[in-house]
């Protein structure tokens, strides 16, 4: 079973994160969540990134706000494609989280979800791995078929 | 040898797709370079995306620039994970498509890049197709570790 | 009697759409509300704009959020009028809808509305059908001199 | 023969305006440029707009920068509909005008083209006159079909 | 005794007014408020306007949201110093009439007070009239010595 | 004769400044020009706001770009009534000069122009002066007259 | 013991500083909270700033909303690094008060925190003070190994 | 002699980070400069900041566009005071990189400059070091005189 890491930047990111979690479930693919911020526990970030192609993850969904690195840093350690969340917090709208994880530089780059958008993480992770796992694009084909309907 | 589909809004965007282009050639990857507007041309924007995947492309990228539609029409008629690149044009620093990229609404997700982000788009392509292409996986752990040491 | 097509980008925007639907009333203009997605439903968009003219539209109000490409696409398929209209979701304030329908690229224009700016909507539509249909005309110039005057 | 105000709120915005007056005369569309200025000219703004309609004419585009307030003060003084171009001036990149323009008060809507948007403005122009004269209609279906082919 | 005018964009404005009725009452300063809008009422609007200073007026705040228009016309149409407020509404945090107020182009001035800014509006209005009117300004030191203690 | 004084943040500004003070002698108003840091050289502008009145000014402009603290800080030290002009510089075109003056905190206002709006920004200092000097009110009788006819 | 002044531009500005003055207490940093405004109390800050070096301040933290001259001023006034803390206030969500701090002129720099981040201000401070105050430095290294595992 | 490491995320940065150079070499503070990437070379920024503190630097200042985010990256590792300098790279003007260092979340912070404040982050760190060390307050005493007067 094709398996995602979901990384927030901080405990409180994780509500926000449920709509994800609910449809990587509905698609069938395996995914574990796990709270580690790019500035507090550094250490922590790099060691989970250096080692997540090793550990079987093929994609690695990560949510921030505010400066918004973790997405980019998890970026730095692995070559597996990272998808960013950015999170909107009080003060700012999300706009600073938007362009900390949009406006990556030239030589490594993330895929930037929309503000708060975390189904379409979920289902740009499933698009992913659609490509090389037949039952994920399977239940993708099923998913979109519905939401066409209804 | 896997294949990419680059689509341009507008003649006028491919300078700007160039290091695209480029890196995807030394990374050894196919790629196709199409022009088609999803204002002027809508039909030829949805026969493209709904054919896509049966003609062998496995990810899409598509640049545009102002109110940059093409991504997200691109992405509402393929399940393929789709690639989405503003363009700054004069007048509003791209901050427009950047927008009309990012803040695609759930049940249909796109992956924005940065503001002529070019070869990032070239790179993220890679690194969802190296999961599947042991080639691809091979070309892009040297590139990433020429950049890192260069 | 004129028909105007009002179409949501999804049914959380009916709400906001209530002061359109009452000022069209209000001026004796025939309408119909539609739920349609560019992203989610496609297929019903393209096949809604294609067959509008024909169907007895004249004018259609497409009301959407966040990248906001409803108005654009069905602009992208019906020579007739689209007016868009910028839902606000928290979040970005309906900056991103804004420019998603106002920064429109040459060749396929939609006319944009304030964020929210439903009862706008309604009137910019009487303005256009007032041009060719005299009750319409006799209706406007009724409203807004009840408007001048109150 | 229908006919289509230009009204250009300095004459520093003319250069922006061509594609405008190229595209109506393109179509056919019958027009006339006029340069006033809603701040510095308000008496001769009033007039034209408050006899634009008995002048014969049916459409009026308004392009003015900054706080661009000429289109919404022609809107006040007629029921004809409003064009409004953002034009963009140094220093604010035309967010200024858009913002000016788009975000008009309920009672009173203008329809907001892009930032220098000239080109479409004429379109829309067309769109509306379309609905009223055959021969627009026409001269529109050619121009968007020679656009989706070309 | 000096007189201001206070002018409301609409009716809802006046609750954030209030600040400024009360620091000109404080100051001993004679005002009047109305209620215009240079979109729906616009007649009003230029009468009041063109007969100010001839009324006895001095000084006149303005107050609009969003597209904010009328301290503009309100200067366009006398020559008397016109003090802009602009209105925060929901969907734009007050930056659209922040901006449709200072981004005046050259020939027609407008002070620019802060979003929702109503006692500074009081305040400006009391620093012009204090040029002549003795009573003013000793009123406005008094003001400003007590908030410098207090 | 009526004095203004006009104080640039740097000697960079002064250019920028020019049409202001070409527009005061167009009117007749005397002015000097002074360049002094909010910054740099706290103390000379310390000394002069406070007393400025003395000196005979009767009203102050003030230009500043970046975090343009010059006109607030001129304020804070003085009753006249003071104009910012916002200059706007590479990097963030002025908005950051435009909120930095038009935002002030209650009790101590400041009349915002436009980014680079040299010309209003005398325009504004005749209006103020205009309600006690009757050889400005006509000079800008006429200015505005010419203006409407020009 | 280092001592750090902490000063709020407003009394309402105090619950937001909480987190500050509390991070303070933590690390064993001697603290002073003083009330004033660049604005209303401009002799005042003058005063604390021009003598916070002889009254044995190391480091001064300046919190202030909207046009946020606070931090600015003091800077001009005193050698000590200044840390300013943009203050949020309803209708710009603290995006100009972090323009305001952050622009800094050359010549006069400010150390910008994050919209309302009180703690980081307390942290940045400790880290100056580490440099020379071995205590501090300890207490730091101790938090941000708490931090770090929990 | 103190020493500070100067830090650029990409060779296209060095010509902006001239001015603080020369201020450094001016004020007598050591310096070095050092070009490394956040993305691009990730294992080199760890390595330099865990070790910044061992190697005798007391204060980094690091410079970075777009999504800058060395700064915040090097303040992880580090209980070094880090001053972040954000770039303006074409297409965003530098509010990217701006808010990508000054909205830090809590627990890590980062002094954020002006975009392109070179000079000032050579100021500031200046302002740091004056603390500890006697011949650097000197100097910056005079810098601050000569600044005053000229």
């Amino acid at each position: 079973m094709p398996r995602v890491a979901i990384l927030a930047g901080s405990k409180s990111d994780i509500p926000v994160l449920e709509p994800c979690l609910q449809t990587l479930s509905d698609l069938g693919i395996g995914h574990e969540l796990h709270v580690m911020s790019a500035h507090r526990t550094p250490a922590k970030v790099q060691q989970f990134a250096a080692s997540a192609a090793d550990e079987g993850f093929e994609v690695i969904i990560a949510a921030a706000g505010m400066a918004a690195h973790l997405p980019g840093v998890i970026a730095a350690w692995t070559p597996l494609p990272v998808i960013g969340l950015p999170i909107g917090k009080p003060g700012m709208s999300g706009l600073d989280a938007l362009l900390a994880i949009a406006q990556m530089p030239p030589g490594v780059p993330v895929a930037c979800m929309a503000v708060n958008g975390a189904k379409n993480a979920a289902l740009y992770a499933a698009a992913i791995l659609a490509l090389k796992h037949p039952t994920v694009s399977e239940a993708l084909e099923v998913y979109r078929r519905k939401q066409a309907e209804g």
